[in-house]
């Protein structure tokens, strides 16, 4: 069971949205004002949800997340604006605090307007049910194509004071056939000072959800936002405590979880592949290489195979900018060799089908011109995907 | 019929590099020295026969074209180059030329070492079989999961000289699961200056062949070759000549039709989809933002089904880089509006439905910031890219 850290409560309810009955709506309340931070999508076309989160994290608190699902509220225009601003109006009466401290996210289809009279009359049936028990519930009302929910919690100790992480994350995903989006939201009851929170998140942030891709397509609606409410009672954190790194660390775990779970239910994924390059000239270099090689769908496609094919890989290497000489190329799959010097490392060919055919492995790519390291975690591309999104 | 122009004759045989039985082997041959460009992949991993191709261009002129399919002969190291020199010189013993008046092509899967017996066999079985009437079995040895030869003959005057240019080209794909490469061979029997010639290809290459994707990946074996011998009498073109732009338009002629083929034969395509951008603040943006619609898969995908998803096209937009608002762009289908502002343009639904049920329609996008433009050729993806490619 998804348990919260102390002084939240959550729901998560169908208000009509999905045609397919489930459940569609999400609320997550803070029983007390928490700090908040928030990293949304670098994509210039951005939801509107998204507009109203980026001016409201500025204010540093807030009491409440409303996410819906199956409709991103994007590419909606003035409307789409007013939209969201109504969702925070409706949480924020029912549950009789200020429309500012009620932080939205949309999931879904691009383009369509939100069913405004459903989504109001979801938003007070949630508020009337929620409960420090139904995480789970809210956790799946998050979810577009996901098959699963995602969810980690950690509790650390932080000045002599029990204090709990718990992230929920929704990726994969369409909703119907269409537009995919990243949502995640971390809820602790530790005391952090605001400042502190959202550096250490957009920190954490570049290092886990921004290290993962599905399909190279940034979305309209990528949001992670974090709510620290300080129920827990600890000294207030900031980037000055010695506690601070405890918490960091395990602020980190959690999204890194999240974000390796969102590769995982990947659309129609059925392989995690994580691809790690060093020896490049600088770290640019390597970030270029290894993006190059885990967006390639000649690349994903091959990964559902059962051969090696580091071809694919060399051509995406050669193609992706950074310096390279096809002569000093090194790969290497879970520390099998598959090329030394550019060319077939022979004799290998069994082991190297035995690590392919495995759920999980590592590429390790050494373009031996310097000190640069980049990893990106990337999945299988199976018929599944285009299923999915015709 | 594949007919060649004057002073040419072809071959194409199976070898046996190609288990499946079918022509691996092709070979193009000019009676007299014939004037030769090429335009070769900017991979900075490229095939052992493009590196010895880009050394013999710059010679000027060639007699012979020599292909295999089935092997890339890439990622070979300094036993490819040799393979490929190899080739060459028995093509040049068999034919009784300079071995340097023999260009090399391979396509196929990376990685591996050419069976230099069996090719070595092909080539001599080949030379012997050369004529004027062979252009389709050439054309047909040089595919891998094409699934039909590509070819396109023009008839022009030139200062009085009735000068014929015919192109063949694969591209589509794979050999087994494997490695995609385009390859197109121009003859043409008008007498043209050689530096004249390589500045009309590269222009040419530019607007045609540079303009298509069917997977964003470029290959390590991308070549174009043209060879004009002179054999229809014509004065020497040059740049200063009035017929040069009849010849020029008659090679993009040949070069786009070709191009177009490639992309309707795109590994599993069903659709060709033009991605026509105006309006944006200059060439260069103009170039991104259609790059990014036409490669991104979820897009590709979207084509696949039959409903216009234009949420993903903006999505696209707002990550390609391009410098773009959201609520300026316009997109069409066919001429019927989409997106107008931004946001939907109601009332289409019927009518761009019934566009997108089509096998070839163009997508327009205004982004209303400058004068730049751009057009890519792209085409749907579908279960069966997956499936060839796994």
């Amino acid at each position: 069971m998804l348990k919260l850290p102390d002084g939240y409560r959550a729901a998560g309810v169908h208000c009509g949205i999905k045609k397919s009955g489930k459940r569609d709506l999400a609320l997550f309340v803070s029983d007390h004002p928490a700090a908040a931070a928030g990293v949304f999508t670098t994509n210039k076309v951005s939801a509107a949800p998204v507009k109203l989160c980026r001016s409201r994290i500025g204010r540093h608190h807030a009491r409440a997340i409303v996410a819906n699902s199956g409709n991103a509220n994007a590419c909606t225009g003035e409307r789409g604006l007013r939209d969201a601003r109504r969702m925070a109006a409706v949480t924020a009466a029912a549950l009789g605090i200020e429309e500012d401290e009620v932080l939205v996210c949309s999931t879904g289809h691009i383009g369509r307007y939100l069913p405004m009279d459903r989504v109001e009359a979801g938003i007070k049936s949630a508020a009337a049910s929620l409960s420090a028990v139904a995480g789970a519930a809210a956790a799946e009302a998050i979810l577009t194509t996901d098959t699963r929910i995602k969810e980690r919690s950690l509790t650390i100790e932080v000045g002599g004071h029990a204090v709990r992480i718990t992230g929920v994350a929704k990726g994969s995903g369409m909703i119907a056939p269409h537009m995919a989006t990243m949502l995640a939201f971390i809820l602790t009851d530790a005391a952090v000072d605001a400042d502190t929170l959202q550096a250490g998140l957009t920190d954490v942030v570049a290092r886990t959800f921004n290290r993962i891709t599905v399909d190279g397509d940034r979305s309209t609606n990528d949001s992670v936002l974090l709510l620290a409410n300080g129920a827990a009672g600890n000294p207030e954190l900031n980037g000055e405590n010695a506690d601070w790194d405890v918490f960091h660390r395990a602020l980190e775990d959690v999204c890194m979880h999240l974000a390796l779970e969102i590769v995982r239910d990947g659309e129609g994924a059925t392989r995690l592949v994580t691809i790690r390059v060093r020896g490049a000239a600088h770290a640019a270099d390597a970030e270029r290489a290894a993006r190059a090689v885990a967006e390639s769908f000649l690349v994903k496609t091959s990964w559902s195979g059962r051969f090696v094919n580091w071809g694919r890989i060399m051509d995406a290497l050669g193609y992706s900018g950074a310096d390279m000489d096809e002569e000093s190329v090194d790969i290497s799959y879970d520390g099998v060799p598959a090329v030394r010097g550019g060319v077939a490392a022979a004799g290998e060919e069994d082991r190297l089908a035995q690590v392919v055919a495995g759920d999980e492995y590592t590429i390790e790519i050494d373009l031996h011109r310097g000190e640069g390291e980049a990893v990106i975690y990337s999945c299988n591309c199976t018929e599944e995907y285009v299923r999915i999104n015709m």
